[in-house]
């Protein structure tokens, strides 16, 4: 670009250049450079734009000092509207049409919806920003779309574990594990270079049930040698005993009624984690 | 928020919330009352935002006159921009040690990273931009992150065309088809709710041979009724005959070579489609 914008043009560019790179660290000298103005200015434009990112809880915009340091945008969602898109998602969650044979929801409307999964993913990527974390792992099909929209504003790279295993993956490593709502035996792979050693990894769930797809995820971990940060889960159902602890659910399905057509939803236990 | 801000901050506050809101109209009303600011003062902010996001090319700000009137923005990448991305990506793909048995090509990494895949979206997103589309349609599993990318940025549902047929779906319409490059006789399967009656859709294929798969999931919308509205490839490879015609591709696979691990990439036939 390298030309000389006012202030107020200034702003738009470099808020759009932020909302691009959530979590990378963007330099005082680049905005100086993109913009052919004086580092003081640049400084001045970012006190602005932190200032109105923070008020209105729209993320945080760390400043680092020195000659090494910048600005570094991470996305975040106000407690508030959290609250408003959780009871929205459970609103949505209730209505009859969606139970299906078995006590199975069709949900793909709304994780087919760019717009909602992104602002979800937001919310998730706000409750664990202070961790450390290299890649988010998802299990194929329909917990895809929400695994890239975490990632999306952890601005971190996407690991799928299948269930099939599909030659184009190259070396792989397989487990079984056992369903915890069906108690079958099933086998799950990963591809070996999809996640390296050390690497700390978010696992995201679409819908657990009595958590063993989560589990032998977190197993599939182990045996790459990488780290579990935490499992971050979009709607759990009610089980009677969980194969794992520690998750973050946005959503709880308390009751099925498959006779009435009944659903309850009520919001899971994401609001400790979310900040006030 | 209905809060006095001044023009700095209502820039920042009015780019944030147009890059989240792509091709939805937002009236001068509905700012006015965000900002409690007189409607002149937030015609006067647009013309700011328009002029940025249309010098430095971001993508589009249309603005509808009139009572019902308001602004939209569309997203969209630069020519050079889209010309560098291409570029990168042909690079990439041209790594030795993507190379599979069979003559596949290894592509999680890039279909695996979030911020790539939001580029080529927007890239799509804008090279469709005149036309009405309803939804994205994709097959699992690998096409989804790169159909994802595409609806974020024209706000439209996705629907996942599948393999296998699992439970969750509700009722569901499936065809055989032929793979193009395999010869074998194949079935894929679609959740008949996911896609509505006469909706104009998008077909998204992140590796094409033989074009099949893409002409199976055309003939899967002929059986709902529905209307194809374009296909967006991300790789194509070399390939006798091709089961469809109208498509924009990104990059072409020009040769794989077995023996020696040599593989070359040039761009696709996108450049026709990119605006100036």
């Amino acid at each position: 670009m390298k030309k000389k914008l006012k202030r107020s043009g200034r702003l738009v560019d470099m808020t759009y250049f932020l909302l691009q790179h959530p979590h990378q660290l963007v330099s005082l000298n680049f905005f100086a450079d993109r913009y052919a103005s004086a580092k003081s200015s640049i400084s001045e434009d970012l006190t602005i734009v932190k200032e109105i990112f923070e008020n209105e809880k729209m993320g945080y915009l760390t400043t680092l000092p020195g000659a090494s340091g910048g600005v570094r945008y991470e996305p975040a969602v106000p407690f508030e509207e959290g609250n408003e898109l959780v009871e929205q998602l459970c609103e949505r969650l209730e209505e009859p049409d969606r139970l299906l044979p078995g006590g199975y929801l069709y949900m793909m409307d709304i994780l087919g919806n760019p717009g909602m999964m992104n602002d979800i993913g937001r919310l998730f990527a706000g409750m664990y920003r202070g961790q450390n974390i290299d890649a988010v792992m998802t299990i194929a099909t329909k917990g895809i779309p929400f695994a890239y929209a975490i990632a999306t504003y952890l601005d971190v790279p996407v690991s799928i574990v299948r269930r099939d295993h599909r030659v184009t993956e190259g070396s792989v490593v397989s487990i079984n594990y056992v369903s915890g709502s069906s108690k079958r035996i099933q086998k799950m792979s990963l591809a070996r270079r999809s996640i390296p050693e050390g690497a700390d990894v978010l696992i995201v769930d679409d819908f657990m049930k009595g958590g063993g797809t989560a589990r032998g995820m977190s197993d599939l971990l182990t045996e790459v040698d990488a780290h579990l940060v935490g499992i971050a889960v979009l709607v759990e159902a009610q089980h009677p005993e969980r194969l794992i602890d520690e998750y973050i659910s946005l959503v709880r399905i308390a009751e099925v009624n498959e006779k009435t057509r009944e659903i309850k939803a009520q919001p899971g236990n994401y609001r400790e984690h979310l900040a006030d």
